[in-house]
């Protein structure tokens, strides 16, 4: 099968594997309708994250059960099926608590052959995969396929930042997950959503999504437009959705003291003193998204056209022309890149 | 009057100084009945903060109200009256939602003059001091006085971590403050409470105030002794009450995902990095507790006889013996010194 292996820092190519194959009686193998490159896949890309060995990319799909283990009970050969980035039991303590990306019998996705290929196995189906009410319409292949990670992973932070009715939220990162955390923090009530932003098309969807105030503003500056816009005391909630030490701090100082900070992006050379959490009062939580915890009531929004997460994907490109879509994303050519299988 | 003055690290000194007065008209004075000496006072003591100026110390206090400015409307003279370290108007928009502590017309205690003395101004008046319900018995005294902030302070790291039936707390610290904050998590209807403790008489106190398992390890070993505790799964809730980076990381690595950490020891040289907080997937939270939120609900506690957080105090002098509280509460020789006027 064909599938995106990455050799290198910007080296991706698009080669033929060994075909995804059960390997355990909890396993599935998916036929992918529709895969994407995440913005964390740009770390290694960009030589941030080592590259030791060749990577099989890609932890983001939805497609169609062709094979399921001997003790899948619930996933069904046919089922269209979305899943998250980390394998879970759903049935463990942590799962039941909602951090199925904490789960005690977790597994990351791509071990044995990411997401960006013709098929793929999911360990751990039963717990992992959600299938949809039934075969989705073609249109709706985007808007599954964002549930999958940037839906998730955005809606997530809009939670842990306990964003809500009569509450402001900040948003640090206009990439495709903070932009899914300005759809889910208006899907959760918010009164006012503010982001950060100085792409055009990007600041245009954001308010598509329920931006109410898009700030040119960064750092600092940011802070202190926040500020003004909340009479001085900050905002109630803010996600961040980047990870670098600059954005974690932006979303620390644009949050009042006892307000909430949601952080989802994968978080690279941050540091975090007493001073930042200590006098600030601020709520600190986040981390790798429990996507599995949002996927039914993710899915059923979706499957109700209620909510249109597909519109972050700007470019779409079979999955033999993968090494584009990893050049289009790291020059910022485009948002969030689709590719077709 | 009499008050107690830092001129340098191990250089405490009971001295006369100026009296206190009414300086703005939301201002009381009140009448010490009793102070004591804090943890975060040894700080300066041991030379780890700076003594640039003679420190009037003290932040914790319970007494008699013996003036009030022309806009103080509910305090009055003669009250009996606790209130926190820092003053607060409480009726902003922060102090409605439980953060006095971050009160946006907060004022330190102590930059006028401090609570180990025979009389203190208090600003704010109104928002800062709670009345008892009537004149106290004298044996409440200490309970009254540790409801200032040991008692609030470990109260606020019990609820920050989110602890509550059917929860397992860890607490890390055995001062004044861990144990008020295993008195907290008992209150709240922890079902298990496990403290770190290597001296008897601070384990026999953590076990009268609710401690279900007494562990005498640390570091990395106490996290393994909480994970064998728990399946492996860590606490749901940590209380951290020391404040320096050992012992965050503690805190953090005795609790599971998805769990809460209430801190409360003042950070000193904490560095938390992405990995810390990332897959750990705990929510943070802490700071100065807003003892003020939580003083009418432990006022009544501590009056109904409910609770009894003045066994803290193991050491108790009158205020001309200062010093020599300082030396036993650096030596360890006392948990808490209770300063009678």
């Amino acid at each position: 099968m064909r599938a995106v292996v990455m050799h290198a820092p910007r080296d991706v190519r698009v080669e033929d594997v060994a075909d995804a194959t059960l390997q355990k009686p909890t396993d599935a193998v998916i036929r992918l309708a529709a895969t994407c490159i995440c913005g964390s896949d740009l770390w290694p890309y960009r030589g941030t994250d080592e590259v030791s060995e060749p990577l099989h990319m890609g932890h983001e799909y939805a497609g169609t059960v062709e094979e399921v283990g001997a003790e899948v009970r619930d996933i069904k050969v046919g089922d269209f099926v979305i899943g998250s980035f980390f394998a879970s039991d759903n049935t463990c303590e942590i799962c039941r608590a909602g951090y199925q990306t904490s789960c005690i019998h977790r597994e990351v996705l791509g071990t044995s052959g990411g997401a960006q290929a013709e098929r793929m196995r999911v360990p751990l189906a039963d717990g992992t995969l959600v299938a949809t009410p039934g075969q989705p319409d073609a249109d709706l292949l985007p808007s599954l396929l964002a549930a999958s990670d940037v839906l998730g992973t955005g809606w997530f932070g809009a939670v842990a930042a306990e964003a809500g009715p009569g509450k402001t939220v900040a948003v640090v990162g206009d990439g495709a997950v903070g932009l899914c955390a300005v759809l889910a923090a208006k899907q959760l009530g918010a009164e006012r959503i503010i982001i950060s932003s100085r792409h055009a098309d990007r600041q245009a969807l954001a308010r598509e999504f329920g931006a109410t105030d898009v700030l040119e503003e960064r750092g600092e500056d940011f802070i202190a437009a926040v500020g003004g816009l909340t009479d001085g005391l900050g905002a109630h909630c803010a996600v961040e959705a980047v990870g670098t030490h600059e954005s974690m701090h932006q979303a620390i100082g644009a949050t009042r003291a006892g307000g909430h900070v949601g952080f989802v992006g994968v978080l690279h050379d941050v540091a975090i003193t007493g001073d930042d959490i200590f006098m600030t009062h601020v709520h600190l939580h986040g981390g790798p998204a429990p996507v599995r915890r949002f996927l039914p009531e993710l899915i059923q929004l979706v499957w109700d056209r209620t909510i249109d997460p597909g519109k972050v994907f700007d470019l779409t490109l079979p999955l033999d022309q993968a090494a584009e879509g990893y050049r289009a994303m790291n020059e910022r050519r485009a948002t969030k890149v689709l590719l077709t299988i």
